[in-house]
């Protein structure tokens, strides 16, 4: 299989875009890939978009790519419209790899996008709810009618996993109020993050509760947006730009039932990726992670390997993972700050690691990073995630 | 890239079958194609499942493929979930062919699946219009307020394009009652089929008016069920059967504004497929082509080649698609008789082809077939179809 290079990204605004389309906001992010890229429209020859919940939002189900590109007036070429609940947008990225790496197409997009906001807040939740099994749905609901109001169906399974990882490690709230802090306050260098403010622990702690122990700051928020790239083979590539960023491994994986002794989705898919890119988590320079929850990031560290099994807080505590810190996660403000528009965010990942390992990511830039990965998760089967991809990027 | 073939295909019979989940329809077909191939489940290296509507039908979204494969088993492996309205399953099987022609995986399964009735009937046609830009669809509704009652959008359009082609080369309601009754009589032949009662002519123009000048024999029904077979690399399929099926081309494009002398998606993606396989319509033995209304499978022929444009009725006076006929297409009832569950369509295409180019399709078996073709189109835009898709077939 052929070597595959990003060439360009663009990306809107994460935010409650309240007045503006799907359509508007693909065009921004597409335009603004291609523009970076210096590719013509015309020039592309297949586009593959993520999408979540377009159908149960805005009633467009079906050819939600189509609807959106011939709008802009691309057609006429292959659109696969893939969905993976919050990973729809890194599926669609794999995929967009796929046909580049197997020699099909030389130039391939990659569209993630997400209108999720809606007047009624219970249709946007329900719409998250068809990522999980509907009995486990059914399951978990009974589960936590005690625990507080049930805003969110996802935020009450994190809640389950984080006191789990609270009562087994001696992990604290403080550790995952620490996480939010850091990711609001790298939001606020971001101008793409739907929040730019600076949090503290101590400001995280005191926002609302959502379910014990997660406050609303620990929890992604409800918005908006689109993230497109650009992909041509290594070879295409030089035509194009003199910084490509290369594409060393695409992996994506479900979930399945398991032991608790052993491996879920995000590690097993984690070690594949490092596999395939011949490298391990200690040659990392940067990460993009799914911290959908702040206590998910704590747990994908030790996932990914960035610590051993119940270190997560560690890394909070050592400021290990904070901009300046040995390998920072989430510069971009991760899910919790920049946001987390479902099928959008995939593709944003992606796009903050292309700007960091070009050196453009302004204000929130890791030094010298040449290495990246992304990790993007979506949906619960009955004990494990649904799916995971996991990306590694380097210069 | 490498070739790839097909070593096993599973179908449940379309139906409108009440009481069984998706989950069951699905487990039979994966079952069925595991047998028939001789492949274990913990062999399948990954899975592409198409589907159109089940988030609106069922309430499952966003990962509606990794939800049925648990039921039965399977997981921990690259599960993609794409939708492309009534292209969805063979933009599945398209995937799943791009995974094992990249040499990415050896053993990959594609899926086709669709539980499309529902006890409120309008939630079905709701769930089929969520295959059209919304705006279009707005539009469609508004013109065809007068010409009788919309019991469906898609049957709406067909109409306006059945009447284009009576005015412009004489075709008559009679011929496309010849497609249908030539496709009720294929089902007859086929225990997969909805209907298994052939019709004459005089039928099909006797059964109730939907919208002049369709009847309802001349429209595809709502219906349940399910699809799968088992790809490999050629080079692997000699393990697995001493008659494998190979792809000699997989060709996906999407509908795009064009002038009206300017070939549509479905001429343009055969004529690439043609290409790609180096063949001619004249080399073609038999077809499964997208007949969701009877005369879309009389434009099919002059689009797919067949004969030259305008004579599509000629085809049927002269039973050259029939059994027996120079070169027979829907041998297994079409989507007019063998039924319609949306996003399982394709993917049964290619198994009726499959099977007929084995010789192991009964009394509807095409004598002497060695090459065959597919035409799965889906969704409507503003002046195009949405997607098409080709594959050719061959041993």
């Amino acid at each position: 299989m052929r070597e595959v290079a990003i060439i360009g990204a663009g990306m809107t605004r994460f935010a409650k875009h309240v007045d503006r389309s799907m359509k508007d906001l693909a065009r921004e992010a597409v335009e603004g890939a291609l523009q970076a890229s210096g590719v013509d429209k015309d020039a592309l020859e297949a586009v593959a978009v993520g999408n979540a919940v377009a159908g149960l939002i805005t009633g467009q189900e079906c050819i939600r790519g189509q609807v959106v590109l011939r709008d802009m007036g691309i057609g006429g070429i292959p659109v696969i419209n893939t969905e993976n609940a919050c990973a729809s947008a890194s599926t669609a990225f794999h995929l967009a790899w796929l046909y580049v790496a197997s020699g099909m197409y030389d130039v391939v997009m990659a569209l993630g996008m997400e209108k999720l906001f809606h007047e009624d807040k219970a249709r946007s939740f329900a719409a998250i709810g068809s990522a999980i099994d509907v009995e486990l749905m059914q399951q978990t609901l009974e589960q936590n009618a005690g625990a507080g109001q049930t805003r969110s169906l996802f935020m009450d399974l994190y809640a389950g996993f984080a006191r789990d990882h609270m009562r087994k490690y001696g992990t604290t709230k403080e550790h995952f109020a620490g996480v939010a802090a850091k990711n609001h306050t790298n939001g606020s260098l971001n101008p793409h993050s739907q929040f730019q403010t600076p949090r503290t622990v101590e400001e995280v702690l005191a926002s609302p509760l959502i379910t014990e122990p997660l406050t609303r700051m620990m929890c992604s928020p409800i918005g908006d947006g689109a993230a497109a790239v650009i992909l041509t083979s290594a070879a295409h590539a030089k035509r194009f730009t003199t910084k490509p960023v290369y594409v060393t491994a695409s992996v994506l994986s479900s979930g399945k039932d398991h032991d608790a002794g052993e491996p879920g989705v995000t590690e097993r898919t984690a070690t594949k990726a490092y596999e395939v890119a011949g490298i391990g988590p200690a040659d990392l320079h940067v990460a993009e992670v799914h911290d959908a929850s702040a206590p998910a990031e704590l747990m994908i560290y030790e996932e990914l390997g960035l610590c051993k099994q119940g270190e997560g807080g560690r890394l909070i505590d050592e400021g290990v993972t904070a901009l300046g810190g040995c390998i920072p996660v989430n510069p971009s403000g991760g899910l919790l700050a920049k946001g987390h528009p479902v099928g959008a965010t995939g593709v944003a990942q992606i796009a903050e690691i292309f700007w960091q390992l070009r050196g453009e990511a302004g204000k929130r830039q890791v030094a010298d990073a040449k290495v990246g990965l992304t990790e993007n998760g979506g949906g619960m089967l009955r004990g494990d995630i649904a799916t995971v991809a996991v990306h590694i990027l380097t210069v």
